[in-house]
């Protein structure tokens, strides 16, 4: 089992979000021989859905460790110097659309998967909408696995996590991530009777400044404090002479464990309606916060890392939302995997030696967990 | 000399603004009669020009009394009951663009010109754009008097200043109108890295917030307090996650006679500048604010309208800018004319009676005025 091959296998089938069939029976006919069993299932309607998942294990008793992932890719865009879908070697390195996020790990999980000793169990979670809305990505892969009874005790999610060399970085959090809405309606008037007119605007800045001078926490041990940006303001009034009737702002708030999505929520609308009591604020959480306290899981990976490295690896709890939001809940989670210098982007490629490395990486987790 | 007809001749020409032509021909007919020696003239060019003034002078030395007005009017607009330009009689009403602002003030000025003894001096100076941009028209006139050697001792101008009956209202000042543009540019960023960027939404809401807690005065005896609204507010950002790179507001400020317009922009800046050193704040001063303060000429406009109604006017300074902004800085000058319940609106009209009690308080002003 190379892993190169396999990723470059993976490459070739085209499988720009949502991902089905072909991706998957590559991945299928590689798992199959390793004594894996396979449950494909297709999950969910448009908009968006149908989506593809897949969840192979391999069941040998004692514990269980899940590697989760995903074979969906963004878009290619263009200008590439070789096909995003040719999975060309060139200098060393792999060339293709998702060869670092996350094709390559998936591959190396498999090779690594061939290397070790059968003894634990271990499983791939796969979906193939990660980089899609997900909604029948790796939450239906969660579903399914209560269904039929896959129950891991440590998962390891193979984003790119790495930022200039494999085993600098293990994620061990993610900051939750919500989007709100504030909207104030006053009363439209002349700006030369104010006192008949009520100004929304007025009100909105006084909200807007009363959530900018909010201390949401302090941060902690493994967090920045949570963070609250304006991102928008609109009113939309050409007449100089008049007072507009209408004024709203959108907010973006990144949080740590601290916190959670409704709850902010709710906070930023009980400032609104403090200086607009009308005001209608919405909210849309698009990720919980959350993090695997550094203990056995984190120690183990960063165990292998620094065996075949040298590297003692960051805990970090940075970047955007992954899915690990979602596995958390399940057991404890850490991601690692590949350096993500050049994914989503033009020309994304792995170099062969680091698909080796973090075969290697991966195959000591794995001995480490289950041993 | 019958200010009914006067009124109806003047309406009968269409003088949209920026007027020119027909409407002074008319006007001028009737002055020459009364001994008004008549400088008709053009200023500017395009955009804001050309525009014709007149200057009429019956110059018997002594006392100086202007009346001020103009003949343009606004468009006539859709859903008149009569032609806009019919100046028809209907219930003891002249209908038409202008009856009130001010071709009727117009008219009875002349027509209380006819009925007073000659001595001491009176000027009419009326403006073919007032409704338009100005720029040619009153500025145009104080301009031309200069140059001829014109210069009146008191000012009376003819604007619709009555509420509810031909009386009850004399303007003694205007407030001031200034309009400021605050843009402040950041640095664009992703906002799961607000460190790596600016939020100028966050500058703009602190400088708005300081700006509304702003008090710029208390007003006085003749004024409100002078006031600031936030009339408009833009970022135009339609990513949820990304930090904005500019941000911007628009405020009006009405402003009482402590106060001067560049001085205001000058202060809004200051702020500004206070929590965004590179925002570009610009104004554009509409006008000042202006007051006569009562005196010798409130005294006699009073007691002329008290003669003939009964009622002691109120002296007021509320309601928008007006032309009488920039004849004050010649003389002491106040409004005084029909009442504006109908103006600039659909089938705008001016009562019969109305414009003969107009004309006998404007001929007790001038005979007090130059006695």
């Amino acid at each position: 089992m190379d892993v190169v091959e396999l990723t470059r296998a993976l490459i070739a089938c085209n499988s720009v979000t949502p991902a089905r069939g072909a991706v998957f029976d590559v991945l299928e006919a590689a798992l199959v021989p390793l004594g894996f069993s396979i449950d494909r299932f297709v999950s969910g309607e448009a908009p968006d859905g149908p989506v593809e998942n897949l969840i192979a294990v391999r069941d040998r008793g004692g514990t269980h460790l899940a590697f989760a992932g995903h074979v969906d890719v963004v878009p290619a865009g263009e200008g590439w110097s070789a096909s995003p879908w040719g999975g060309t070697v060139r200098d060393g390195a792999v060339i293709g659309r998702g060869a670092v996020d996350m094709k390559g790990a998936v591959a190396a999980f498999v090779a690594a998967c061939a290397d070790v000793p059968e003894h634990g169990t271990l499983s791939l979670l796969i979906t193939g909408d990660e980089e899609g809305p997900a909604t029948y990505g790796t939450p239906a892969l969660i579903d399914r696995m209560a269904a039929t009874g896959v129950r891991p005790n440590l998962c390891l999610v193979g984003e790119p996590t790495c930022v200039s060399r494999i085993g600098d970085t293990v994620k061990i959090g993610r900051r939750g991530s919500v989007n709100i809405w504030v909207e104030v309606a006053g009363r439209q008037g002349h700006v030369a009777y104010p006192h008949l007119a009520d100004n929304p605007v007025t009100r909105l800045v006084a909200i807007l400044a009363e959530v900018d001078a909010l201390v949401l926490d302090r941060g902690n041990a493994w967090f920045q404090p949570s963070n609250i940006e304006a991102t928008d303001l609109h009113v939309g009034n050409p007449a100089h002479n008049v007072i507009p009737g209408r004024a709203s702002a959108r907010l973006s708030i990144r949080f740590n464990d601290e916190q959670r999505g409704d709850d902010l929520i709710a906070l930023i609308r009980s400032v609104a309606h403090r200086h607009a009591p009308d005001a209608v604020v919405t909210g849309r959480v698009s990720g919980e916060a959350f993090l695997t306290e550094p203990g056995r899981l984190s120690a183990l990976v960063s165990g292998a890392i620094h065996d075949r490295t040298g590297i003692v690896p960051e805990l970090s709890t940075t970047g955007g939302t992954s899915d690990a939001r979602f596995l958390s809940r399940l057991c404890p989670t850490v991601e690692f995997g590949l350096v993500n210098a050049t994914m989503h982007q033009v020309d994304e490629a792995a170099s062969t030696g680091d698909l080796r490395l973090l075969t290697d990486i991966y195959a000591g987790i794995v001995s480490r967990a289950l041993a």
